[in-house]
Formats: C-alpha cells, structure tokens, sequence
C-alpha cells in the first residue's frame, strides 16, 4: 500500500462532467457508437490527457483514444483504461468511471511526481457496447487481432446505412490502416480496467470493490423467423405463417430451457426483436432478433443451443415459418491474469476491505486485452445489481476506494513486472 | 343489365399509372397517408377529376376528394369510392381499384352521356389504412361523426412526431373546420365501394366478384408490458423482469385461445411489437403492441380478451412484469343495407356469374358510410387470398368484371332510389 492519495472530488468531478455528453432528459445516456456524444466525449478526454495533463495523445486507426507519459526504464508500457460510449438510455458509471479512473490515477501520479519505471498509458476504447454496426468492445477486438479489414469494411449502421469506414474516420480513425492498430502479444506489460459490476453480487456479499477471476463466454446468434405477411382480418387463422408468434415461442421456449439450467452463470436473453412489416393490422412476414446467451462453462451454452434446435424444429412444423440462424459471435469465458488479481486481492485487502474474486458475466475489453498481455480487472459495487440502464448507480465512496486500490495496484505492477 | 359497357383498357391502365406512386424497390406501395406518395397520388386524382373528366373538385375537412356531377333531378346524390393510400409495402389494388373503378364508372356514363337522375359523387377517403397516426378509415369516420376535432387535435406521427393537424393541411384539408365535412344521416342516397378481397373466399368458390353481406366488427387494444431493463449478462434468470418474454407468452396464450374458437370468422393478431431500448444485451424493460381480434359476434371477441386478461394475471405474477391494457378500437360488426345487396346480387348474376355473400373480415370506409346512408360493396377475388401485401393480386378480367357490375349498380340505383 502506497502513501500516494488519490483525489476522490476531483474523480467525481469529472464523472458529472462527462455524463453531459449524451444525457437525455430521463437522466439516462445516449452515447453510441458514432454518436455525437461519442465525438464530444472524445474531445473532452482528448483535451483533458493532451492539455490539462500534457500526455502524448494519439487516437489509432480503430480511434481507440491514447495518453501516454514517459518511465525511467527502457520497459514496456502498463496500460490502464476502459471505455466512453454507452448503451442507449444507459447509465453514467459504465465505461466512463473506468476511463476517469485512469485518468485520476494518471494525474494522481504526475501531481505526486512518482516516477514510474515503465511507461504508463491510458486508453479510452472505441465502441465497446453492442451498437448499430453490430461489433461490440470493437477497439480491443482491433488491438488483440480479433477483427481485421476484412470484417470491418462491410459493415454499416443499422439505421443510418453510414458505413462503419466513415463513422471510424469522423472519429478521427482509418479502418484502411487497421494493421498498424493492432498489438502484437509481448508488447504491453499489463492491463488494467476498473468497471462497475453491472450485477449485484458485490452488493449481496456486502463488498465495495473486488477482483475479477474470469469473464464469461458469450454466444450470440442472429435469428430470422420467415412466415407470410398477409391480412390481419382475412387470412384465418389455420393459414397463417405468423413470425412474430414463431420468434415468441422460440423466446418463452428458450427461457425455459435457461431457467431449468438453474446456474447463476448461465443466461439467455431476447433483448433486439423487429417486426416487419410492424403494423397492427398486417401479420409479421418476418421477425428478426438476436440471440444472446452467457457461460462460464460452454457445455452449458451448447445445451441452450441444442434446446433452441430442438424448438425451432417444432415451431417450423406447426406455424409454417422458417428460421434462419446466424452465429455472429462465439466468444470463449477467460480466465483473467492470476498474478495481477492476486495484487489487486492483496491491495483490496491493505485498504481494509475483504477480497472477494467474482465471475463477470458482462464481456469487457480486458477480456480481449488478456489475448496479448497480462490482464486484470477491479469491479465497483453497483447498487440494486443495475446496469445498462439509467438507474445504475454506483456510491462515491465506493468509486473512490476503487481508484485508491487501482493506484495502488499500478505501482505495485510497476515495481514488480519487468 | 345495361347496354353500356365500362373502358377495361383505360381502367387498367389507370390502375398501373396510379402504382407508380410509391411503388418501391421490391414492387410494394410505400403510401402511407401523409407521404410524399399520398400527396402525389391525390394530384393526380384531382388532375384526373377536374381536368379530364370535368367534375367539381372539392377537398373537404379531413382531405377527403371528391369530384361531383350533377343530376337531372332535385334528389340527393349516390356517392362510389374508396380510398387511395395503403399500408407500408402493400400492394397497388387495395384501394386504388376501388377509386379507379368509381373514376372508370364515372368516365363512361360521361361518354355515354348516360343522364342519371341523381348527382353522382366519387371520393377517395383520406387514411383508410391503420397509419402513424392510430386511425384507420379516418376520412370516413370523420364525415360519418365517428371522430371529431377533440379525437383528432393531439394525434401526432409516432414517429416524425409530426401533428395531425399539420400533416392535414398539408393534403389540402383543416381540422379546424371537421364539422364542415360531417355528413348527417339523410344526405347521401347511396354509397358504393369495390375493393379486392384482401381473403381467400371467393377464390375458394371460384367466384370472380361477390356482394357483401355483413363488415367484421374490429377491436384493437394497446397493450404494454413494463418490466425492467438490466444487463443481459449479470442479470440471473430469476431476477429477470423481461417485458419481451411477458408479450411472447402473451401472443402465444391469445393465438391459443382464437384457435380454440374454431371459426373462420374470429381471429386476433399481432402485426405491432416495440421493445424499449432493444438492445441485444439490454432486457427489455418495456414491450408495447397492439391486439387487434375481429369478429362478427362480439361474444367471440369478448371470449379472447377474457381468456388475455387470465392469462396476463398469471404472467404477471410469474414474470414480474406489470400490463397496462388500453382499447382504442371496438367497432361492432355492420350489415351492409339489404336493398343494395340484392341489387349487386342480381347485377352479378346478369353478368353471367353465381352470386356469393361474403363477410368481410377488414375494415372498410362502407362500414362507417352505412352509419350515414344506405351502403354496398363489391369484393374483386384475391390470387392466393393475399392482402396487405406486395403480393397481393387480382385479374384484370375480374377487375373489369368488377367495373361492369359496379356501373350497372349505380344505373340501377338511380333509377330505383328516390
């Protein structure tokens, strides 16, 4: 544990500040991807690590935000940081109190004058959230190899149709110069990302703040139901090919399955689901949603999966729809770096806390970070397990102990990694 | 039978200049009312009304067109039409037809110089068709009493948010001023209309053409699910409130309980599902639709909403979620008047065809005209029973079946009505 404070009102400053960006008149966050939110927090980070703290800036092909200061030694960098952009509606913590707790630590360091022997680096990542380009924690896909050219060039927005090349340059990136944001393994020395839980076991085991010892695997698949558009009044009953109440099925069916699962660290969930045409009196020709489903342990997944298989069969054969399925991401739990969560297990501990390790069933950049380097993560309570919504909620004194440990945790790493 | 025959080149003809208004990609009519295409195809109309055929143009209140010849006597006038806009990707016969039959009866009893008694009227209603602005048929409800300024003066686009009001005025009409284009009971001699089938019957009877006896009677409810968002990861299952699942079952239940009534002539849909934020790894907090259940006999429609409310009571106890359940729609079943029914009876015999009295499962202006005056209809056969749909077809050799009869009807009719 180290003499050096961090300054907790300076911290929560900042958080206030930077939830104006995209702030709705709910209180909740709109800062997609792309977004203007998304530009404009940029330029405040921007701003902030260039002038305020005088780091070298530079914003990479994939526009992924970087603040570097100098080390003592001729050593490879620790990097520290998380992401800007938020959910739709979302809350204020997620993200934007890992990126502003780097932040404080970085200035805590330079205002103490500690003198670092690795480099030490921020990053703000580009498009960790799922948005309307379809790719979620983007950036640390980029860095980590995960994604190329080849599965971004396509890509547009939902929406809009603003292909993803452009939306990356507005943001001051090159999706042609992809290769040169990429790291290779063996060129960072650690990572760390402090992010609020977003669930409620911290909260349950009355705890603060904790490390995290593994990031759930992530399933999502792409679900096409394809019956007939035609009349609500006059197609009777025994005719139709209603896509709608095929999707709904799958939905109630694939909960079931879940449910019977009976594990808290397996889940599936229906949260995207369009209609077309989407009007009262026509039935659904097609109903499209995404399918998400989380396991630590990926015989878990399959079983959903084989469930879903099984159901659809049935649904085909009795309302004359047919699916169509598209795995869209089949990512593996990750089992994060032992030595760092055992430093953050003991720096949790030296500041009076109990350490606890939880499981992370949210997916995180560090999870990609942990391709390439040694990785870690500190999670902050988040009260009534919210997340991804406006009412999350994490306390100031809880924030604060978070960046206190985080600080701790990157001296630590800088004396003892070479 | 009369000796004068209707123009089925030029009628056709119409029919396909008309489809270019809206048509998109795929060969579906874009022309919701308000839309670039609505507005477009009402010039035409009106070009087509005043200019070629000479007839006092009028758009009344609600932008309703009508176009007027005069008669030879002091009598109240017939009124034939229907409506030229259509739902999101439909098709160019549902409605359109009917208006270009009218426009085609109108053309040859001019050419004919054929002198009707009564003043003869085409109009083409204003937003027939379920809208962005949650009233279908609402040309004719308004001149029928069914709607007045106090329904109308707070409806905005659902999603341009756009007023009613503003997007009347644009169509050349006024809110302001609705009363002007109430009609009371007593003021129109008849009132006729030919639309496609948009069902399977008369294909099923291989029936060209057919009368119609009774219009279903509609009823449509709002129904919104509020649960809760929250991670789709670092939720469990049993803290979940998934306002998707609630509707899902919901949807699942109701088809259930309308299939279990067994009757060709009872069905409930739904064509609308929104979910709030809709997000793949959000769950959902909030799922709103909209029910729409026809039937002839209310006790039927009554039957399916009993068996909701059962239902919702256990879905909401079992999944944590709360439905807010709003009617907007309870239109009873209409029997078209007797007289005109028999006089389509006969006019389709003499044109060498069975006559068929068909039900009609959609909504059509004739159900609110019969509020005011003495209504028909003529149904066109649907290829494949399609409807509301790009697919949706009829014959041009029905369509000009379908034209004789209607001109004979009006002939008839202004030599049998006083």
């Amino acid at each position: 544990m180290t003499k050096y404070k961090i300054n907790g009102k300076r911290l929560i400053k900042n958080l206030f500040d930077m939830a104006q960006f995209g702030m709705n008149e709910k209180g909740g966050i709109d800062r997609t991807l792309g977004s203007q939110a998304d530009y404009d927090t940029r330029k405040w980070i921007e701003k902030y690590w260039g002038e305020r703290l005088k780091l070298t800036c530079d914003v990479d092909a994939i526009a992924n935000i970087w603040g570097e200061k100098n080390g003592k030694e001729n050593l490879l960098p620790i990097v520290i940081g998380s992401h800007h952009d938020a959910v739709p509606d979302g809350g204020k913590y997620d993200g934007s109190m890992g990126v502003l707790i780097a932040t404080e630590v970085m200035e805590s360091i330079l205002e103490n004058d500690i003198r670092l022997r690795h480099p030490l680096k921020l990053i703000s990542f580009t498009g960790e959230e799922p948005n309307p380009y379809d790719f979620s924690t983007l950036g640390s896909k980029v860095i980590s190899g995960r994604l190329g050219i080849e599965d971004l060039e396509k890509s547009s927005h939902r929406e809009t149709g603003e292909s993803l090349r452009s939306c990356i340059a507005r943001l001051g990136g090159n999706i042609d110069e992809l290769e040169k944001a990429r790291i290779m393994p063996g060129n960072i020395a650690a990572f760390l990302e402090v992010h609020n839980e977003l669930g409620g076991y911290l909260e349950s085991k009355n705890a603060s703040v904790s490390g995290v010892s593994t990031i759930t695997g992530i399933y999502r698949e792409a679900v096409r139901a394809v019956g007939e558009s035609n009349h609500a009044g006059t197609t009777m009953m025994q005719d139709r090919k209603d896509a709608f109440l095929a999707m709904g099925e799958l939905a109630v069916e694939m909960d079931k399955a879940t449910r019977n699962i009976n594990n808290p660290h397996v889940v599936a969930t229906m949260g995207y689901v369009k209609l077309t045409p989407n009007e009262a009196n026509i039935i659904p020709g097609i109903t499209e949603s995404i399918v998400d489903i989380r396991a630590v342990d990926r015989n878990r997944t399959q079983q959903i999966i084989d469930a879903m298989s099984e159901t659809i069969e049935q649904i085909e054969e009795k309302r004359h729809v047919k699916f169509i399925r598209k795995c869209i991401l089949d990512q593996p739990a990750r089992i994060m770096d032992a030595d760092i969560a055992q430093i953050v297990h003991e720096e949790i501990e030296s500041n009076g806390e109990q350490a606890l390790d939880t499981v992370s069933m949210a997916g995180h950049d560090a999870a990609n970070m942990q391709l390439i380097t040694k990785s870690g993560m500190i999670f902050v309570k988040s009260i009534g397990g919210k997340g991804h919504c406006r009412e999350e909620y994490s306390k100031e004194e809880d924030i604060v102990k978070a960046a206190q440990v985080a600080m701790n945790v990157i001296i630590r790493l800088d004396r003892e990694l070479d």
